[in-house]
């Protein structure tokens, strides 16, 4: 059976979570709560973070390279263009997401609102909650921008940029940070990924002491 | 003609660098100073970051992506397993130098003795240089972990790992951060992949009033 160490909210173990369920590969999810160093996880994977994929006796860290490996080693259904080109765009736009936004959103917003209270590390620093808020304006209009020229981020298939994409936006969207109805053309790109099976488990997270709005789980939001 | 726009010291520019020139495709090389944000390169590269790789009307960004790009198109000579757990396995440390490793260690040690002062943002924080002189031994102790059961860091083949990690290295070569002494296996590994070809232009790069040690260009050293 393969295991997949992760928190609920953590964008990088949903894009794992997403990679895996469009995949349809069975897997069990263990909660682990990485910010205690538990000595047992801490020897899964010595850079102390989630997601770990424990799979043939190994245990797998890093999101990207994990979704890599999904895909070099089970290709149906294939989340990755054929032609270098496609191939790099894809990276880009998974980089772009996990580097930049994470950074420059998902840091200041989540991390601020809910991690640091999981991790009873005080209370949210509001210039961070203030920066976030603003930049993830920018980074819709972004996604706009590509998505008025592309049927999905990195072209015209469906590919691991979109999931990587959908775990911030979904993560964002529990705490109700994003507003989606700066660009039709997002929330419509959001609606149609959101509606695959692969995002059932993520619409039924439910973290104890903080409720997802109403509208989280709702197909027709 | 392909383009990179670089600066010389960055981790991120050197990996990259390495593997045009280990697939010895030539390449014309454009120091970029990206914190002065000229519009003309903020066009390039929205993200505002080097690398940006010139190639075929192309720009492209981020070094990860940008070195999966050059393997596939140019696949000869291969840096990158044919397995998908070797692949797998190159990804991960390349994901652990350029995150873990950088966060802990090069932005602490370079950035606060290099970039501060060409940037013009002040003088080094104390505590970020004694927090990375710390972490660099314990990311050594992992290397020659590594070493000590492989001929290269992820296995018995020189990949895209070790560009990446002697990208770091040799950047912090410059300031005299590496205790070479420390492991044997570490050093022979560095004299290995410092000898190559590929190595030189590093090796020449001189940045004005940074003027490197005697032991930077030695290959005896």
């Amino acid at each position: 059976m393969i295991r997949l160490y992760h928190v609920p909210l953590s964008p990088f173990c949903r894009k794992v979570r997403l990679v895996l369920a469009e995949k349809k590969i069975e897997v069990e999810l263990v909660e682990e709560r990485y910010w205690e160093q538990d000595p047992d996880f801490m020897r899964r994977n010595p850079a102390g973070k989630v997601p770990v994929l424990r799979i043939d006796d190994m245990n797998l860290a890093e999101s990207t390279p994990i979704c890599e490996y999904l895909e070099e080693r089970y290709p149906n259904p294939t989340l990755m263009p054929k032609d270098a080109e496609g191939r790099y765009e894809v990276r880009r736009l998974m980089a772009w997401f996990d580097d930049k936004f994470h950074h420059e959103v998902t840091s200041k917003l989540l991390y601020e609102r809910v991690n640091r209270k999981l991790m009873k590390s005080g209370y949210p620093v509001a210039a961070n909650v203030k920066s976030g808020s603003k930049a993830i304006k920018y980074h819709l209009d972004y996604m706009a921008w590509l998505l008025d020229r592309r049927r999905w981020l990195a072209g015209d298939a469906m590919t691991l940029a979109d999931f990587a994409a959908a775990a911030h936006l979904s993560a964002l969207d529990y705490t109700s940070d994003v507003d989606w109805n700066r660009h039709e053309v997002v929330k419509d790109w959001y609606a149609k990924i959101k509606s695959r099976p692969a995002f059932r488990s993520l619409l039924a997270d439910h973290v104890p002491s903080f409720p997802p709005p109403e509208h989280y789980a709702d197909l027709d939001f």
